[in-house]
């Protein structure tokens, strides 16, 4: 059982972030429009309570087909299962301990 | 010269969105730590208005190295000449003419 918001063994500090982030990548949108990437994120909200998890915010480039995901949850495989679920499965996820504007 | 804000002829609508935005990927920061992507990020704020560009925010993994950009501008060639200026060149971007939250 995974341990719920686990900070893995490796001293790095998350400031100002409880939940850890991510950017999860997906492909294959090539085309896609606003109403379609909106449909596919609300099945995301659907289910991602499920898993503790949220995706924020998702971004889409429809020339290369490219959608970034904005999420938090407690592990990548969390996250990762919501796409899964939701119909568009991805394994490029990157966790995200650092963050500056 | 470029167009300011050039809109290209694909009939497309950035609702909601006047500048356009983009994702840029950069990979290498393996290691990298807050200090070094503040700073890294310092340098494409202090060189970004000569492109009338805007690096928003940026996020790191440093365990695969990739850090995501969010940014915005008039095209995807001025914000990557606002990285390549500061430093850290890419030739990953991606225009994000569609967001859901």
């Amino acid at each position: 059982m995974e341990r719920p918001y686990s900070w893995r063994e490796t001293g790095r500090r998350r400031r100002g972030c409880a939940i850890p982030k991510f950017m999860d990548v997906h492909s294959g949108f090539i085309g896609a429009t606003e109403d379609q990437l909106r449909a596919a994120h609300e099945r995301d909200l659907a289910i991602e309570a499920a898993e503790g998890a949220h995706v924020e915010r998702a971004w889409l480039d429809p020339d290369s087909g490219k959608v970034f995901c904005l999420s938090s949850g407690p592990s990548k495989e969390a996250v990762l299962r919501v796409h899964e679920k939701a119909g568009h499965p991805t394994t490029e996820s990157y966790e995200l301990p650092v963050e500056v504007e």
